[in-house]
């Protein structure tokens, strides 16, 4: 822990020497990702905190120095931050503050004293604008400092791979680079724009039809940025001409690559351009360096690559359809294998059951890695949201053991969550469960007409549970992509208060996750989650389409620990056809 | 007609004069009103549309003159449209345009010489500051003007009224102007204010104690200005002496009157202020005002005068349960009065019903005034959401009719609808009341923890409707004044899409309308609305209360219209309850 003190103490040095009084370190890096290459994870680095979100304040005086992180990582974030002279700020619990109302607290103490530094590398515009005016009213000011200070004590910091990129053939994509630049064009002529830039590195992967499984962990990216303009599409990353192979480079019409470092250097030459960006998904550095180029203005809109990498085709449906159904048999073989333990009596833990689970994984044809950092969870334990710590822990008779777990494939990603009894569970359990179980029924067969977004589904599911005074403290579901992040927008299923894009239309296509849960310390924890397509139910009234989800995921329910006799005749009648369906299309697997 | 169209000359040529290419008259005045007193009827007076919602944008080329609208208005405005050369904008369907995307439009298609007239004390900063970001990509300018220039024009203006406010006693308000003062100073201080500014007319009654059956048709506000500061409210209004009683004065700590015209001189002349102001609730005169005023700077933020409103206090529940209950009981005996006359063969009109259940309120003690203009509606009339030309259509055996009416009377306001059957209903008709009744149930019956928002109780109850095909096309919830406007806010229970303020946490002791309906124009329409008080369940569970809807509305539902097979078990003990209580309870008042 020494280290991480005295990495705060270089750090606060290079703040008096350049004259601010806070640094700002957010979790993201210069592609504002959620999971970070080892390489870029400096906010990790400075805290010795591991966890996916979590941005750090720096004070020159301690006291005013926090972390700010959500329900998912309390626990962990206590732990790490041990020793640190780190605040931990548990947002979403009462009193705590978050970031900006800790900023504005400071602002308002220290007047024109409070500068807060950052690197406009890895801060959105739009975050930047939002700090602007908290700032603003008390006389304190911005101070964007071009290279991030962290780099400059960073000695063993890791490099970028130079490894090959994954080119993704036609019958994973549906859409040739060509076929989605073409719409990606129409769509900037549509809002007046001439050229946009790309940041998000799924947005990238997506755009390029390329992949790599070495540079973030689980997440099948890699490093680079990219300037679309009417004729060329210019690549900027590390050892461009390495990693995309001769085909690769034909398949990219007007394809000109550059150096990673080139990026901003080239924005500033830009002229006489309208660019399209998202404030939410772009840089502030990139909005600096656009304002620097000749006869060049900004348009803002939402990124129209989000929305077209969500809508999913029917090559890339199909993939998602093979990689789902693939690891829902690997899942329910691994249940099966856990039950014939239990009741032979042999020791499974934690970590054993891991193991097991991902050896059928990587079984299957077109395996390439997991989607995340597999949950193996019993007990008490259950009640860790994203607990990644299993271990020796052995599954006793009488707990319930929680299995969430993702593979990335050719093609496909996937995520599932099961809870199951190890052996016959207590009423309690079958109790808490069943209120679960209606959640996601709730969800799965709503149907809703078009222009509905993620928080009408998040009312659906949760609330079975708020009529019991049960509740989850995380969102509903996350959009998933197609071979790419488990995690991705531009929709959510979750509170709007949560969530800004939980008021983003649902769109047939739309690859999303419904997972309910309920966890309590003493308890431990249930989840229920499936992946689901958006579907078109081809019924139009009142002008209106309308909408439903279909399954993905194939896993049984484990049938002692639903008490039928509370479900509703609708809730029955789509489990009775999800276990029978389940069962019949894992057979066509074995 | 004709004078339609030289008004609009009229306009065109002040347009010319003052150097602009379009001019925007919006549906609001001075005090951001929905419904306004006759004399700032401005938009209804240029162009003869007379709904509660309609901006107007005039252009000098008259093909670039429209009025906007919602689905509420679409036919009315059509009628009253003709022949205006006004081209109607039927926003929220297919291909119809917004004010912003037309205005983006022209500023476009106009580039340097797009220059947007508007009189900036009729305009929310909010709205001010939105249109500037549309115009200014293009080059584009706005144009304050101060005097708005259909005034010049409008020679025959009514002029406000000068009578006596009434002042209301504590036995309804349940809080004292000094109260109310002393809550409203600690929230400026909290947020860094000395002063704040009140221009919404509710929020001024609220806060002075004073209504007035005479400015506002249906509302109890009158017009007046407010300026609240550590010491003083300063009052501008109309002949303020005259119409604040001796005794409504002393109750007033602080209170300096001005005459209504004072208002932005004085905020002029203000100095060593920090005002608070809620963007979306004061006018850009407003803002201006203080922006040249010395020393004074503004803080934003959503005004807490609305929800300090909004939260009843026991008193103020107590005036809303007994108005509530005496409005059920003349709706209940109305319908009954209907009942006899159809098994009787006798002929009852729209206009009849509407006129028998008027003077039953009437007869009521304490009443005031209708709360808006009834809706008696028969047959296909039924599909028109707002309709307000009760008429001698009379009410066949076979049609649904349906009656959305309320009252303003001494503390409390009121507001129900209920459909019923005319002699025996249709197989049909009982299918979609069914299920409209379990999209109200589904509401009613919700049970939610603390921070929840409209936005989930709207998904709640549109879900047994869309599980059908069913839908409409209008919010499922208002707030509701004691003793002030039908509509108020500051929250709603609406699809986040529809409603921005859809995402405002419902918190105990605001009260709503739950009022999901059907219509469809050859069927006609349904619509059940009660009243309900946001009550806390005295339930903690994991730190979080829950909350539910208690009825004020005690109407029984039209049993021929319900086919109970069609109800869930959770909603068969709803209606029961909710019929027998209101039974009991209607009892209690004969």
């Amino acid at each position: 822990m020494n280290s991480i003190l005295d990495r705060l103490t270089g750090l606060r040095d290079a703040m008096r020497s350049r004259g601010v009084s806070h640094y700002l370190v957010p979790s993201a890096d210069e592609h504002i990702n959620e999971y970070l290459p080892r390489w870029n994870a400096r906010r990790e680095w400075l805290s010795g905190f591991t966890g996916s979100a979590g941005d750090l304040l720096v004070g020159l005086d301690p006291r005013e120095t926090f972390l700010f992180t959500d329900g998912r990582y309390h626990l962990q974030a206590e732990r790490q931050l041990a020793g640190s002279t780190i605040a931990l700020e548990r947002v979403g619990t009462k009193d705590a503050k978050t970031l900006g109302q800790r900023i504005g607290e400071f602002a308002k103490a220290h007047g024109k004293e409070f500068a807060l530094g950052f690197d406009p590398a890895v801060l959105a515009i739009g975050t930047v604008e939002a700090l602007e005016k908290l700032v603003a009213p008390y006389g304190g000011r911005l101070v964007p400092i071009a290279g991030h200070l962290v780099d400059a004590l960073w000695s063993d910091r890791a490099r970028p791979p130079t490894s090959t990129l994954i080119e993704c053939p036609p019958e994973w994509t549906g859409a040739s680079v060509a076929t989605k630049l073409d719409a990606l064009r129409q769509h900037l002529s549509k809002l007046d724009a001439t050229a946009t830039v790309v940041v998000k590195l799924d947005q990238v992967a997506w755009l390029l039809n390329l992949r790599s499984m070495d540079d973030v962990p689980y997440n099948p990216v890699f490093e680079a940025f990219l300037y679309v303009d009417a004729s060329s599409v210019h690549v900027f990353m590390h050892a461009p001409n390495r990693r995309i192979e001769r085909d690769a480079r034909a398949a990219i019409p007007g394809l000109v690559t550059h150096e990673y470092a080139e990026f901003v250097p080239f924005l500033e030459r830009v002229e006489h351009a309208r660019v399209l960006l998202d404030p939410d998904a772009t840089t502030y550095a990139v909005l600096a360096a656009l304002g620097r180029a000749r006869a060049t203005t900004v348009v803002r809109a939402a990124s129209p690559i989000e929305l077209a990498k969500a809508v999913k085709n029917e090559h890339e449906l199909r993939c998602m359809e093979r990689a789902n159904l693939l690891a829902s048999f690997a899942k329910a073989r691994a249940l099966r294998w856990l039950d014939e333990r239990i009741e032979a009596g042999d020791a499974v833990t934690e970590a054993s059951f891991r193991d097991r689970i991902e050896a059928y994984y990587a079984d299957l044809p077109g395996y390439r890695g997991l989607s995340f950092n597999t949950i193996s969870a019993t007990g008490k334990n259950g009640a860790i949201i994203h607990y990644g710590d299993a271990g020796e822990h052995p599954l006793r008779v009488g707990e319930l053991f929680l299995i969430d777990s993702g593979i990335q494939c050719d093609g496909g990603t996937t995520d599932a969550t099961r809870t199951v009894a190890v052996g016959t569970p207590t009423a309690e359990q079958r109790r808490l469960f069943t209120r679960v179980l209606q959640a996601h029924i709730g969800g799965a067969k709503a149907v809703f007409p078009e222009g509905t977004s993620g928080a009408a589904i998040d009312a659906l599911v949760r609330a079975p549970m708020w009529s019991d005074g049960l509740n989850y403290d995380h969102g509903t579901g996350h959009g998933v992509g197609a071979f790419l992040c488990v995690h991705e927008g531009p929709f959510a299923i979750a509170e709007p208060k949560r969530r800004a894009n939980a008021v983003v239309a649902l769109t047939p296509g739309m690859i999303t996750s419904i997972e309910p849960g309920y966890y309590r310390a003493d308890f431990g924890g249930i989840r229920i989650e499936n992946l689901y397509v958006v579907k078109d139910l081809n019924k139009v009234v009142d002008g209106k389409r309308y909408f439903g989800f279909e399954p993905l995921t194939w896993v049984p329910f484990d049938e002692r620990l639903i008490d039928r006799a509370e479900l509703t005749k609708a809730e029955l009648a789509w489990l009775d056809h999800y276990q029978a369906e389940s069962a019949r299309r894992l057979a066509t697997v074995g």
